[in-house]
């Protein structure tokens, strides 16, 4: 049995999130968590040999001070000694001279090459490599004494200065212990697996050499070299490339070319098996054979290249290879799958259809049954208590937001405390029944639109809202079961990209439209006094003595014009503000009592600050400052601080700004309402049956909102090993529909960013990320504690109550902004419409542009504007209402334009539907006119899928 | 003589802002307006040759349907025909396998060359090409009719959709003057200059060859192709690479090489030379044995390159050929020549001290003055009409931010209207007599802020302002004067880069803190009325009808809370606003008559809004959006826009903000005081001598603020022609600033950033910048036209004065924030800032961090950061005034740098002082470990060393 977290150190290599070859795990095969997650590399020849550390010690300071010394390592990439800093170089592709790799051939050929060698020290080693060469005993003793003085390492132990050689030469009588105390402590270390081995390359000039002298040895067993590397790790390569003084920097080149050669994979591969000279050259021609050539006179070799996102995947060298030797066809397997990989949303196994009412539900209880023990047991891991404390305060945020833009939409039928009561109870629930536990349950936007017209209905005409909500909760619910009997899920294969941006692009829209209406409606509320405005007219007037209560009245004009300029003739009056009047027991009176002023420009700062600051915290994130921990906070929690920060100003300055509506006490919110909705209310007994049409657009509202975040949940791409349970979870989002509709609390589906988010912070990954490689992602830690937990400690949250009547309104609405803004410019949509703006010339280069031509993008890009301008113009009109009916018209609009664009540009634009994908013969979607064999297949195999994570505003 | 114009189109190869290879040019010899300006590249062996461009045609579709398809063109980078999107890529730099220069080079052994062909038309060439094959006389025919069949160009026509061959087939019968039309309209004509000439690549599989068939052919003279090319130039070169079926895309590769090949300058240099098939090989080769290689584990083949910013230097390559050969040491003129170019500020020869009085500024004026009439005639020129308006925008800008700010600085003895006159007479003045003429006078940052100081310094002490003033300028005028006599100007090359920066930093926090500030200061101006304030306590009071006034004065309070409480008893009251009020008769009366609400928190909108809209617009210019000339309006004109933003956003509300005042006529602003300004007001007569006292300091602050731009415009990247002027430059802001004093005007000195603004307003430039490669630019347009026409319409502009009075000082002190903003955040010291919060690892890859170790570049850091407090804490006690002179010790503390920091650091850090770069041998500069020879120059000498251009606040 594996302890906890050694997974972790599992090597394996190349951009893991590229979907290519994660298609033949068969994920619907039943129980299998410990099974090999990368058989197919084992197939096709690339091995699970031990990593291999790279150190390259030059020979400097021929004649007079001759030393070792450190100058770059490789693990995938270069890291180079900057002498005059004293520090590592960012890891970078290494770039090598054609020459070298020419020079080093040679050498070889040339040169001793020891496969096996029995050593069993450094000594022995260096032994074996001087004994056979044809030197004079003296210059062989003196070469052994060379090779055995100790080299200087760059350590650079945190904090402290890094020792710098020039400064303390350190002599060979150098204290071995602390030498090992400093191989030990080298921070590298922590960042190599177990198990890893390393290959010393030595190069230099050495004057007294006659002729050069090349060395490449392969010990048997793998030996610590005592101080020649700078980690303890045993070393199963070593290479000598010494040499009479040559112009240039001939040695250092050569070694590092050997060095980039070690530390190639085939090579390496290939070198580990190599039975003789003739092999290793061989291998050498291999690695020359597949480099790429920069011309000299565009590029400078001194520039250092980034390490790319994506590793070229090894897979696809071998398959080059492969097609060199046997020339075409290709193996099919490898090529349509990787096409396949790319092109197409690769369908769920759990989303094929059974065929059986209710087949899909059952399917979906019996393969997460066998899980559910293991849903607890594998949530005993520290990363689970962080991931609970980071979920917990997206949660209750959410909770807030949410809650209080509900009281706004409903006025006061539903309100921060149902938010809390809800999210904790329908949550938890669902965690604990789910096919899915990782989601998590939440008010979404499109929910809360919906919400918010079918109260105005209600309102519109006069119906007892809560009652009517109840009905139209049961229909919901009847409908969801009748759509999971049917296993209706496996429809989503038809909600393309077109369909989900189109989702996201509206609700965006009417979240950034409401935000900032109401920041607006509050100018209104609370107006700005200009110049000529009587803005000054409210006094305290206290009733007279006599009892008459006073002169106002009886001169009470109509308008206020005549207000400002008449006789006030007020005996009994004070300048006191309207509240201290009122509380003396006067009565405020004149045109401006009820104006505040200074409100309206202070909320509007307040809304500004808050999206500003939310927008800018979420770009700390990415950026280069501060160490990771606290990037991640800053960017993770930037809802949360901007709130924070608005309300500290609010308080701060302390003006009346409006505040979230809180219950003083534990009930609802709505005033004489008890905790069970009555069924009928006041409403007629009819409205319970014609519930049943805005019922039905929910239910398409509710179908889409949560299927889409499901399916995005269980991308491939996520490598969850328990499989997914769309039809459950389906069942369980109808279960507390008809819960939170009898309790008149929110309704909830699946909120996509906050599960993703949960997934993120769950994510298992190996964490030997050095030298510049990629982290390689091992899957998600799948169970239902920390959701639970999550939902627990927002039950108890509710407690908060009192302290959230701080929260000013606009801070909120900012915070609705900034939602808005941020699922709006996540989707490809929004990147397309930036493309209308930009000149071609200054278009990025993307894979899109590369294949569709300019006009084509163009107008997909107004056909989805169009219909998005469409969506906007129905939902102004009274029947805003049918929404939902109207997205889902967007299915058939996509379907449409099948008509309009060729299978290959919709592919780049969009997606495949299943019907066209199948209709399609392979060779339908190759380019008309292949320009030279796979240029095309080879860019559409090796860019990695971005999931496109903010497709839901939550 | 030349043309207008037409130097733009002279071939200069590489990146053109290196100083690297400027510093032989010798500019302090005489006039040379003509001069040959790349004589170094004629040395060293590279030719003049005209521009190649170069075009693959591929044979595509064996065996159904064979056609010729352009797929990619090169003059320096590759762009790629995209099938499926029927546009250019983005020019890239070009990637090759290294097996296709293999088969290349075998191909070419094997093959046909002709060199210098005879052939007169494409017809004539094709013979040539086919006849001396050994084919058989069927196949020769067949591949005739083949070459001579029309290829497919992809022709992209502005605004329509690019032709598809796959739509419209053509066939050979095209008619042909269609196809002249086409050609003579292809936009690439355009960028190509006369005299370029092409190389026709043609590459494919055929699969009726038994055996490859490679020809190389040089014409004797070039021969337009007919419809072979693209564009309707004359070829030189001609290249066919046909051979049978081969995997993969063998000859598509193959034919990538050669034309990679032959956008090589060296090979192309060679080719053009080459005697025989030896020399075309031995190219080849050593195009091979300079390429740079990438191992293939690492690096995708597919990923585009984007085109470096700086070419590798041509210069280099032979050097490195040279060494190749040679062997050490190395040319000595080359490597120090360029290692200079990057390490010293390169001093202009006009700071050579020449020992006389006053024998700078005559040799200033004798080189002037025979360029004095060109300075009017360069100016005839379209280009110059643009740069007038762009600057024009800027300087009454200028004029109104800086009128603004010193009215308010000093209470208004100057103003807006002083600000424009001063700017128009001392602007035009400079311009006729100046020695740089490119140089645009204004009110500065530091001037400003000195001003302020001498303000309410001579306030404290009750003096007459403008008579003190008018004698520190008489003070400050002769200080001058002394330093252009004595040739003080040389000692600009002791402001290193740490003295411009603490310069810089010190006044950019004025700027911040002073804008800020004076925000915050409205706040108290018009208060914020929280909610307890007594907030409406004001009413209009008539005087009764008896005239007894009212019966407010006899129950008077003591104070407000009395007030407020009190029984008004007030007969003959309205509510009318106080403005109202007094203009029907009345008084307005009560506690706040005087607040006006919203204006604080408007004020500060405006402020916001001002500051990010000039920050966004800045970014607009290095943004991808809109055409160039929309982004560089946009870019340029920030702070203009800005303002007019504000002003709009102002003047719809219509609130009663704080506006800038502007005098209603053409007089001066202090009310009183003619145009002279009197030279002892009521200020005793020993003032005139203590003056001299403040003038010393402002004389140091003058000096350097004018110097320190004098410098930066005169860099040698600039290319300027007509030599620089520091002496005379010194002599005619002397000069200004007596003529500015006795007027009461503001005191001018050179500004930096929009005197490079005019600059760059004037470069000339190659316009063809093909195909990815850098614009190359060929200098300024020197003339003193542009300039005085600027000034001469600032003038005129004083009648814009009434337009000004809507200007609200909010949105002033916000560009004002701006400008503190932009100019820190454009100093290296901001960048070294920026990496004490950044972890090591995220470190941009800076060529300061490869060669300084990180706890020194903090400690440099930390030592600027402790000078910057030390000033600051200096300007804020009561002796700011002497902050000037605390500027200049900034050169005193960099003296005692040394003591802490090595040369080498000092190098990377800042610079090196005049007696250090002499007193440094050459090795002692060297790295102490030197790894293997020259990695270190190559890094350092092919960095382009960028202008740092914002260093001064104006």
């Amino acid at each position: 049995m594996k302890l906890p977290g050694q997974e972790e150190f599992e090597v394996s290599s190349a951009c893991k999130n590229v979907p290519t070859g994660e298609l033949d795990s068969s994920p619907g095969s039943g129980p299998r968590p410990d099974g090999p997650l990368d058989t197919k590399r084992g197939n096709l020849g690339v091995s699970k040999d031990p990593l291999l550390f790279i150190q390259l010690n030059e020979l400097l300071g021929w004649p007079q001070a001759l030393e070792w010394r450190e100058t770059g390592r490789w693990v995938l990439f270069e890291e180079k000694v900057e002498v005059g800093a004293g520090r590592w170089s960012v890891p970078h592709v290494p770039t090598l001279a054609l020459s070298s790799l020419q020079k080093l051939h040679s050498l070889l050929a040339e040169g001793l090459v020891l496969l096996d060698c029995p050593a069993q020290s450094f000594l022995e080693l260096v032994e074996q490599v001087t004994r056979v060469e044809s030197l004079s005993p003296e210059l062989r003793g003196q070469l052994q004494a060379l090779l055995l003085q100790r080299p200087q390492h760059l350590i650079q132990p945190t904090g402290t200065r890094p020792c710098q050689g020039s400064a303390h030469p350190r002599e060979a009588s150098y204290n071995e212990e602390a030498l090992l105390k400093e191989q030990h402590q080298n921070p590298l270390r922590q960042k190599l697996p177990p198990g890893a081995e390393a290959a010393a390359v030595l190069a230099g000039e050495l004057g007294f050499l006659v002729q050069p002298l090349g060395a490449f040895v392969r010990l048997r067993d793998p030996v610590v070299l005592g101080p020649l590397m700078e980690v303890p790790l045993p070393s199963r390569f070593f290479c000598l490339l010494l040499g009479p003084s040559t112009v240039g920097k001939g040695y250092h080149e050569i070694g590092r070319a050997m060095a980039v050669l070690l530390s190639d994979s085939q090579f390496q591969w290939t070198v580990r098996r190599a039975s003789n000279l003739h092999d290793l050259l061989a291998a050498l021609d291999a690695f020359l054979e597949e480099v790429t050539v920069l011309p000299p006179g565009l590029w400078d070799p001194t520039t250092r290249i980034a390490p790319p996102k994506c590793l070229p995947s090894q897979h696809k060298r071998l398959f080059s290879q492969l097609r060199e030797v046997k020339g075409p066809p290709a193996p099919p397997g490898a090529l349509a799958e990787d096409r396949h990989g790319h092109w197409l949303r690769t369908p769920s196994p759990e989303l094929q259809r059974t065929g059986r009412l209710f087949g899909g539900l059952l399917q979906d209880v019996r393969r997460k049954a066998s899980w559910y023990p293991s849903d607890f047991l594998d949530a005993l891991h520290p990363q689970c208590l962080s991931a609970v404390l980071y979920i917990y305060l997206a949660t209750v945020t959410n909770a807030i937001i949410f809650g209080g833009l509900l009281g706004e939409a409903t006025s006061g039928a539903q309100g921060v405390l149902e938010s809390f009561l809800g999210t904790a109870a329908a949550g938890a629930t669902f965690c604990l029944m789910a096919g899915q536990p990782l989601t998590i349950l939440s008010s979404t936007g499109p929910v809360l639109v919906f919400e918010r017209l079918l109260f105005s209905f209600s309102r519109d005409y006069s119906l007892d809202y809560l009652p009517f909500r109840l009905w139209v909760g049961i229909w919901v619910a009847t409908f969801c079961l009748a759509l999971v009997a049917t296993e209706a899920s496996v429809l989503v294969r038809y909600f393309t990209r077109f369909t989900e941006e189109g989702f996201c692009a509206l609700i965006s829209l009417i979240f950034i439209y409401d935000a900032v209406g109401k920041m607006l409606s509050l100018t209104s509320a609370y107006p700005i006094q200009s110049p000529g405005s009587p803005a000054y007219g409210c006094f305290c007037q206290y009733p007279d003595p006599g009892g008459n209560e006073s002169q106002w009245t009886r001169t009470e004009p109509k308008d206020r014009d005549d207000i400002s300029s008449m006789d006030l003739g007020l005996v009994n009056a004070s300048l006191l503000p309207p509240t201290e009047c009122a509380q003396r027991g006067g009565h405020p009176r004149g045109p401006n009592c009820h104006t505040v002023p200074d409100i309206a420009f202070f909320s509007l700062l307040l809304f500004l600050t808050s999206f500003l600051l939310a927008t800018a915290l979420k770009h700390v994130k990415t950026s280069r400052f501060f160490p990771s921990v606290v990037r991640k906070v800053l960017g993770d929690f930037s809802s949360v601080l901007a709130m924070l920060l608005g309300c500290g100003l609010d308080s701060f300055l302390g003006l009346a700004t409006p505040k979230l509506t809180v219950p003083s006490e534990f009930k609802p919110t709505l005033p004489g309402r008890g905790w069970l909705v009555s069924p009928f209310g006041t409403n007629p007994w009819w409205l319970s049956v014609a519930a049943a049409l805005p019922a039905l657009l929910l239910s398409i509202l509710i179908f889409m909102d949560q299927q889409i975040t499901a399916v995005i949940l269980n991308r491939a791409e996520y490598k969850l090993r328990k499989g997914a349970g769309f039809h459950l979870d389906l069942f369980c989002v109808a279960l507390l529909m008809l819960l939170t509709s009898v309790l008149g609390l929110p309704w909830y589906v699946s909120a996509t960013v906050i599960s993703l988010a949960h997934m993120d912070s769950l994510r298992r990954e190996r964490r030997t990320c050095a030298l510049g490689e990629p982290c390689s992602f091992l899957g998600i830690r799948e169970q239902r504690l920390t959701g639970l937990v999550v939902f627990i400690l927002t039950g108890t949250s509710i407690f908060l109550a009192p302290v959230l009547k701080f929260i000013p309104m606009p801070v909120l609405y900012g915070i609705f902004l900034y939602m808005g803004v941020a699922a709006m410019s996540s989707t490809q949509f929004t990147k397309r419409v930036q493309l209308l703006l930009m000149p071609a010339k200054h278009q990025p280069d993307l894979l899109l542009l590369r294949h569709v031509s300019l006009s084509r993008v163009h107008l997909f890009t107004a056909i989805q504007l169009a219909c998005l301008g469409l969506l906007w113009i129905i939902k102004s009109t009274p029947a805003a209402i049918i929404f939902p009916l109207t997205l889902l018209g967007l299915v058939g609009v996509r379907k449409a334009l099948e008509r309009v664009f060729s299978p290959q540009e919709l592919l780049w634009l969009d997606e495949l539907m299943p019907e066209k994908e199948r209709s399609i013969p392979e060779k339908g979607l190759e380019p008309k006119y292949s320009l030279g064999g796979d240029s095309e297949h080879s860019e559409l195999m090796y860019q990695p899928k971005t999931p496109e994570i903010n497709i839901s505003v939550n």
